[in-house]
């Protein structure tokens, strides 16, 4: 990792042709009249895009069945019945994580594609134990030089409403998961006061941020939200929590809305969506306009949940442009901006983008421009992670 | 064209094994014991998945910058301030689709990608006059033998708030355009009665069915569609009319929404949909459930509306799949009919499907499912039109 790298005759995004050095994975100098060290090597990036490596902000790398059998999907509508069937399946079929290296393969997937930064819940149940953790854990390890990986420790089967469950995250949060996870602490666990507070005390106890998984909709998720931000406030969690999907924020009426968004701002708290189509979400352009750090990510890939989302973050941040009805090239940039300068941002991933110290997460695309890469998605010319190739013409290097 | 074909070794969606025998163009047999004629070529399907040719219920090739430099989009929000940009760049840039062939592009990326049959609308207005009429009559000859291409006289600009317009859409329908185009007949033309008096009028005298873009949103929607079906049932005109777009019916009251959903299912007016992220849709299965024929389509690829889509009915379907939230097997299914039997159905292309007797158009890719094919859009491993091997492993043969 100590030897030198130039990185030759590349644009970035306002067309500006420069050229990278990188030296100890990190970018050493980035401008149009940087030259390689002596004896260091030189790699021509052919007058391609230069992007920084993706952040994928939301996944599930646990649940997946990437490069799998097809599994056929008769699941019933509610979110009960598809977290009873995933529960059920992954403890009769064989699936594991741990054992099958489905977390790796579409880990790896993840960085044939530009992402070097990702953060994945990982379901923590009183079946499962912390079994799924293992298996993502030795998943993070395999790839450690390569892709930063945050863990969060997610009740998918609900938390009160599972008795052990809360024992169960303080474990994972004890073995090294990064974040604590909830879920719908009104809808699913039945009790949003009890619920948030137990929530709140774990990541106290533990010094942890939050992530939680906000779907309920409407009067009752800002309901839901608004005793998530007094606790925010209370215990002094600033910058430390993310709510994820927060649908409400699509379907309240503009006052109530607004009012929410101005105490999400003050509280630095951030907002993922993953954008989805047949949802409510929350308005993109507004939260930024008031300084609310909203980003993007893919949720689930190949899973009992959906079929749906590949691990490609310019194929998310093409979704994204379409949801929000981004049109514009100077749009379509914040749709990007949502896979990665504002995922890292909301997700704390450090030295993150494309300037001098940063981590030499490089990518590199053959497009015209950041709104060309989104729309066309062409395949990736190049990926530095850590300051190191892994990916070329759209492949794994044999190292990774 | 007379040579037989034998298609061995195949999968219909159900999972049965078949071989398909193809003479003069058409499906002669297909089966399990369906054997190759005495000196007939033998294509081994590898045991792929076999679909019908895909179908493009929706598109404008006329406007595309396919495979052309990007176009930076800095254009206003409004209807108008796209269809003003639009006129005045295609006059002034030099996008002419006649001579730069980027119409003859994009309909070979169709091919390319499975698209047997496409319904494109075409541009008619005061300044172009026909000419982007007769760049695409071009195309359509070039790819007769491939590609069964319907085209629609569509007044982009609005008709009768640009005077001549009328007389435009005539000369076009008795040059060969096979569809009456019409738009938005209250909120671009002013005047929906007398808008739609018109269009109707303009059919009846070439004996030419409708394709209506109908932008208009909630009530004043539901009025202009009202109007619309009062004179497809006064002038007899069931089964002849498309009604594209159809935001209203995404956003109505429940009891005036199913009101207008019975008259259209009577009226045997069909819907297209490109399922838009970000506006309101037709109800997808209550629609089918009624008995109406909805289907999909790309609406424009890469032009100075926006710069989404992309000439693959696989994605398109996905799409279609993830607006309506459908995610069991099942329901994924639903999402390709709309890019195949129903499309056909809607457009009025004949001879359509796999069964003896129909044209021979079909596509074979390696998937397990009709949804894994749409969730993961492979290569096109092989595709015939009109009986004739056209693609093979994602690229058009050398004849095409």
């Amino acid at each position: 990792m100590t030897r030198s790298l130039l990185l030759s005759n590349v644009r970035l995004a306002d067309g500006q042709p420069v050229s990278v050095s990188i030296a100890d994975g990190r970018i050493a100098a980035l401008g149009a009249q940087v030259e390689a060290q002596p004896g260091g090597l030189v790699e021509d990036g052919g007058g391609a895009l230069l992007l920084p490596g993706f952040v994928e902000g939301h996944t599930h790398i646990d649940k997946t069945n990437w490069g799998q059998s097809w599994y056929r999907n008769e699941v019933g509508p509610a979110l009960t019945d598809r977290i009873s069937n995933e529960r059920e399946w992954r403890k009769t079929s064989g699936h594991d994580a741990a054992t099958q290296s489905l977390a790796l393969a579409l880990a790896r997937a993840f960085v044939q594609a530009g992402t070097t930064r990702l953060r994945t819940h990982v379901d923590i149940d009183t079946d499962a134990r912390l079994r799924y953790l293992d298996g993502v854990f030795s998943t993070r390890q395999t790839l450690s030089d390569v892709l930063d990986m945050q863990i969060v420790a997610f009740p998918q089967s609900g938390m009160l409403i599972r008795p052990g469950t809360v024992e169960l995250l303080g474990s994972a949060l004890a073995a090294g998961a990064d974040v604590l996870g909830a879920l719908d602490p009104a809808l699913i666990d039945g009790d949003p006061v009890a619920s948030l507070n137990a929530t709140f005390e774990l990541a106290e106890r533990y010094h942890k941020p939050i992530d939680i998984h906000l779907h309920e909709p409407g009067e009752v998720g800002a309901f839901t939200l608004k005793l998530l931000l007094d606790r925010v406030e209370a215990m002094g969690m600033q910058a430390q929590v993310v709510v994820s999907h927060a649908f409400c924020l699509g379907a309240l009426p503009e006052r109530e809305r607004d009012a929410l968004l101005e105490r999400i701002a003050h509280l630095r708290v951030a907002l993922l969506t993953s954008a989805p189509p047949s949802r409510p979400v929350p308005p993109l352009k507004l939260c930024r306009d008031k300084g609310i750090t909203i980003f993007g990510g893919n949720d689930g890939i190949r899973d009992t949940w959906s079929p749906y989302g590949v691990p490609d973050m310019l194929e998310r941040a093409m979704l994204i442009g379409m949801r929000y009805d981004l049109r514009r090239d100077d749009d379509i940039a914040i749709a990007f901006d949502c896979v990665s300068n504002a995922a890292a941002q909301g997700c704390g991933f450090s030295d993150y983008g494309l300037h001098v110290g940063a981590r030499a997460d490089l990518v590199l695309v053959d497009a015209q421009s950041v709104a060309q890469a989104v729309v066309s998605r062409p395949k990736r010319r190049l990926v530095l992670a850590n300051g190191r190739i892994v990916a070329r013409n759209g492949e794994l290097v044999d190292a990774v």
